[in-house]
């Protein structure tokens, strides 16, 4: 398991590390078997595992569990917190320090609704204030989502607002920011040049690692991507299989039992 | 939800249908969505989710909890018991009659150990019989491993002690009968034609669907495969993304956000 240190300095603008994030303990163990020094969670999975629903304040006793199971193996766990998993910020404070508790590094807290609405710019402010207050080990990631959501304006209005926002949020002691959505590379660049901290963004189809790298991001992160793949690999297959295909035609990456049964175990 | 008489015709010798297995709710709702009209469990991927051994009787709870998600969404699901979660044939039978009073059409038990020994066929049939008696509507899948364990002698002692073991099992009160491992096109036949119930075969590497049909095949499992080859494309592709490649260009079975976020809800 990383230190606080450790994960944080892996934040490093211009030399970004790629976060995956998993869903259940599963694809977190698998994730860490194959190197991966710190692991996200996506709130997406999460729910779809739970049957509930995504960005609804949901998942609190899921993640804290995956939280707690990641711990256990030794994970090194970043988690979602959608939008605090309430708006009172006072709990979004006890909730953060419950999860560093355990162990986990950071956690993600994001400001808008599942609707699609920006959070006012106060209240979102006063859960990170919350958060840094209750939890000043964890590596606070504050999420804007003044570009994800439909009706943020036109780009400039967009770029303003996430600047102004993430400039509200560090001052309440936000450790970096996260800009999700897809970006042009002009505006990551422009995001990372005026944003005073790591700034995350998540996969963008169109662009490598390298040239995220050039733009000064600090981490990219996969976002409910793996997970997405994960359910694609499987309905791809039936597909295939029902549609005729020959198994050792359609099958290319299925890692071997052994290699699945024989991930680590921590006997209880 | 199939009734038990509607999944029982789906085994049709020489029709095979294809039986996914699920590890997860977020797994049995995203087939069940692409159309599979019944879905099986994988005790590998439950295991792994639950950070627990394979085949060593430890996931009954995981199980459970999954077989009571599955009837809340209205999925008709067969669950894999291993062999049975205990070598004492009542407990065996009163843990299947608990997922048939949740609505679980079937079973499927099997007789060998973690280890890779077959049980003693006395045992096996006994665990059978408790489950026909205790659960009399359940489609009792049951499996042997003659031809699964590593150390069952050569293709004609396996053959012989699979359907010896088969021909009790039937007597005992199976609905058909399961024999995983890779299997030549030849042994399969032979089965099939000296088994008189449906035979249930796993995903042949070399052999399509339609082949298996002509073979006399009635089931066809993925067993632990889709498990597997989701956890493959997690792994695949964020080497990708760290060996350089373009995310558009490694990406291409991932469903929307919107398709996975949109799976029907079940409200509480």
């Amino acid at each position: 398991m990383l230190t606080p240190r450790e994960f944080r300095a892996l934040h490093r603008p211009g030399a970004p590390f790629l976060l995956p994030n998993a869903w259940d303990l599963a694809s977190a163990r698998w994730l860490h078997a194959a190197g991966h020094r710190a692991i996200g969670t996506t709130s997406l999975g999460i729910a779809v595992v739970a049957g509930k629903r995504d960005g609804a304040g949901a998942i609190a006793a899921e993640s804290l569990a995956l939280a707690r199971a990641a711990a256990t193996h030794d994970i090194s766990l970043t988690v979602d917190l959608e939008a605090g998993f309430s708006d009172d910020p006072d709990e979004v404070g006890r909730f953060a320090a419950e999860l560093a508790a355990i162990g986990c590094l950071g956690v993600n807290v994001e400001d808008s609704t599942e609707d699609g609405e920006l959070h006012d710019p106060d209240l979102a402010t006063a859960k990170v204030a919350a958060i840094s207050a209750a939890a000043p080990g964890l590596y606070l990631n504050a999420r804007t989502d003044s570009f994800w959501v439909t009706g943020g304006g036109d780009a400039g209005d967009r770029f303003d607002d996430a600047v102004t926002r993430a400039e509200r949020y560090l001052a309440a002691g936000a450790s970096g920011i996260f800009v999700p959505g897809v970006l042009d590379p002009q505006t990551i660049a422009a995001l990372s040049g005026a944003i005073e901290a790591p700034l995350n963004v998540l996969v963008q189809p169109e662009l490598r690692l390298a040239e995220l790298a050039e733009l000064g991001v600090a981490r990219v992160s996969t976002g409910s991507l793996l997970f997405r793949s994960a359910l694609g690999s499987v309905s791809a297959l039936t597909e295939a299989l029902i549609g005729g295909g020959r198994p050792s035609d359609v099958l290319p990456t299925a890692p071997s039992y052994a290699a699945v049964a024989g991930l680590p175990l921590v006997e209880p």
